[in-house]
């Protein structure tokens, strides 16, 4: 018997119903409909800020309405922005109550948030550069201590620092955060920024990021781990502009690092459906070009990458998380076709493959009948559920830990 | 007024010479020598072994002899090998009196020594195959515990663990090392033979070494330190088979590898005096030639990048040791002419060079007069000295710290 490649994403579940004498209703007709994955599948989704403080027109607003909703039929979880500098501009005054409202939005669709990031060499606020270096740390400090206190219980996940190996070797301009990488090492400034992360907000889930999937990001986690960072998830970033990793790659990055036995996230992931950006360009933002645009044949070939991408990593039993870091091609990152639907809000076909798979393929949905005890045993992904019976609706979860207990349903 | 660029390297003594009844000595001539550097100016050595144990040929004796008092003749530092597969070829038999002979034989000839390595993947013993990883550290931790103990006062330095950056993914051949470093992780491994190394000689300096300068190997010293590893020295491998590094090079990797402040040594440093290896060669071990001769423009190449090589090390204040790999292109790695001297024991003009710098240059001799006090003031090279005076000789050290003290001679 072949072993279920996904049994790590299952759980079985054994309900009792109950009337309300307590005598098990038999025979009963129940219908089971899995309402969230405990997986999460992401994108980056910027647009919620504007939808969700109804800042823009009318016709701006529809618009954004319309691609969140195809969002929402998708996916449950979001990344949005905390870049410094875009967060802060006029300093003093961060966009505190705009991203609240956008979180909460998201919360109340049973998104779960994710903040990215708290400290970036890139789009930091400029006036660090006035400080000395003792003084950018105490800002960097007091604006992780501000922003995730801020955002407890709309927020609980955490980029909390971004793309370290190349940090303090960074010299495309001076930043005030490359500054205090050189002084503090990139085990240190990891070190002193989850410190204080954790400790603005200790029930968080706190990831490490990077772009740098070479055994240079692999020998930092793992002197993070041995220095005693409590970092509870690695972030991957794969921005796939250049083409498709292939299985091969991915396989092998997600070996390699597997060794830590930590949660991987895979953060920020790019797949276009465009043509490729040539292969000798090192920084990825150097690639400037007028339009770049979607096309049949490559949004075909972006379903096929998107498919098989997803498939191995949800397979991955360290795997929790993938983010489409552009969930449309409209304000995409670079002008890249890398969004699953198009500028006009019309799906790609890499849209619809995903949403057969998660939505279908990797979904429960049980319709059955109570046995002679008023019993119904099944096996589903893990995740949240609701059970309906006659005109009576449960909702209950499906865990891997504590599994299986029967439930009572009355 | 130019800053002397070897202020570093120097200290001022002043010495009071008086009489039996504690009058000062005046107007007399003094001679001033030094006899050792604090610098390490050093070489692997190997050949000690038979000399001292004097387990070979006459002919082969002689010869190896006038070899040594080549080397002896210019340095003070000798690096002897520990190689695992060679220091117990059988299990259970050590070459622990062997090497003892030869380690007491440079002690007694003022020169320091270093023991290489306590751990590696390569040359260790096939044996470890056998054992479960478990044991495999059990082993290699008995290995280390008995070594270092039956040295100490003998070796008093060690490269603790060598190229870690590739132990893990060394994939040449299955070795016992390899496979405990999958287990432990870089850091881990590190970690482990640091602290059994520290227990069986609390005093001795212990290095971490690689050949690899890049920022892997930044990344991986920066995660040590921060995992609280007692690092006493960092070893930086510089085999030029394939050419010299050159000054920006050379500069370069000294201003990255000085950011941690510890002490950097040139643990093992190559310059050839023939054709240079293909750049295309990955692992020189790969590259193997009937002959690889030593020729007249070549050697006049290797001394002139011999002497900038080492000007500039001598000139980095972080700097405290320079081995050159090979003394003598007899029994030379890979068979190249990576020695100061030839197979028939004539001195290279890199010899040559090297003995000017060391001997000359960097040395301090003096000869002066007492003044009305008896006293003598001069400024000389760290290390040790010995002063004459009518038939008396005294001998004293020079010290960066504690300096300027008198010494009273009498």
């Amino acid at each position: 018997m072949q072993k279920n490649p996904l049994s790590h994403r299952m759980a079985s579940k054994t309900i009792q119903l109950v009337d309300a004498s307590g005598n098990p209703v038999t025979g009963k007709e129940v219908a089971i409909h899995q309402t969230n994955h405990k997986f999460l599948f992401g994108c980056g989704i910027f647009d919620v800020i504007p939808i969700a403080n109804r800042n823009v027109p009318e016709d701006r607003l529809a618009y954004l309405e319309q691609k969140l909703d195809l969002f929402l039929e998708v996916f449950n979880f979001a990344t949005l922005p905390f870049y410094w500098g875009m967060f802060e501009p006029e300093q003093g005054k961060p966009r505190t109550k705009e991203l609240q409202v956008a979180a909460r939005w998201l919360k109340e669709r049973n998104i779960a948030v994710k903040g990215h990031p708290l400290c970036w060499h890139t789009a930091t606020v400029p006036w660090l550069l006035d400080l000395s270096n003792e003084d950018i740390l105490k800002a960097q400090f007091a604006r992780i201590e501000r922003d995730v206190t801020d955002f407890k219980g709309l927020i609980e996940m955490w980029d909390v620092i971004n793309e370290v190996v190349i940090m303090p070797i960074f010299d495309k301009y001076d930043n005030g955060i490359t500054r205090i990488s050189k002084d503090l090492g990139r085990v240190g400034i990891i070190k002193e920024m989850f410190a204080k992360t954790r400790e603005s907000n200790p029930g968080a889930t706190l990831l490490l990021n990077d772009f740098n999937t070479s055994i240079n990001y692999e020998i930092l986690i793992d002197g993070c781990l041995n220095a005693g960072i409590p970092i509870d998830a690695i972030g991957i970033q794969s921005h796939q502009h250049q083409g498709y990793w292939g299985r091969e790659k991915l396989e092998e990055v997600l070996e390699r690092f597997s060794h830590f036995g930590l949660p991987i996230h895979f953060t920020e992931n790019t797949l276009t459906s465009g043509h490729l950006m040539p292969a000798d360009i090192e920084d990825l933002n150097d690639y400037q070009i007028p339009e770049w645009p979607s096309t049949p044949e490559f949004e075909e070939r972006q379903a096929r990458e998107v498919e098989e991408m997803y498939s191995i990593l949800f397979q991955h039993p360290l795997v929790e998380a993938i983010t489409a870091w552009n969930f449309s091609d409209e304000g995409a990152w670079l002008g890249a076709p890398a969004g699953l639907v198009r500028t006009d809000n019309t799906p790609k076909p890499a849209y619809d493959v995903l949403k057969q798979r998660i939505k279908g393929d990797w979904s429960t949905q049980v319709t059955t009948r109570t046995d002679e005890n008023g019993r119904v045993s099944f096996e589903g992904f893990l995740g949240e559920y609701e059970l309906v019976c006659g005109g009576t609706k449960v909702t209950f979860k499906i865990e891997k830990e504590g599994e299986p207990e029967p439930l009572t349903f009355n």
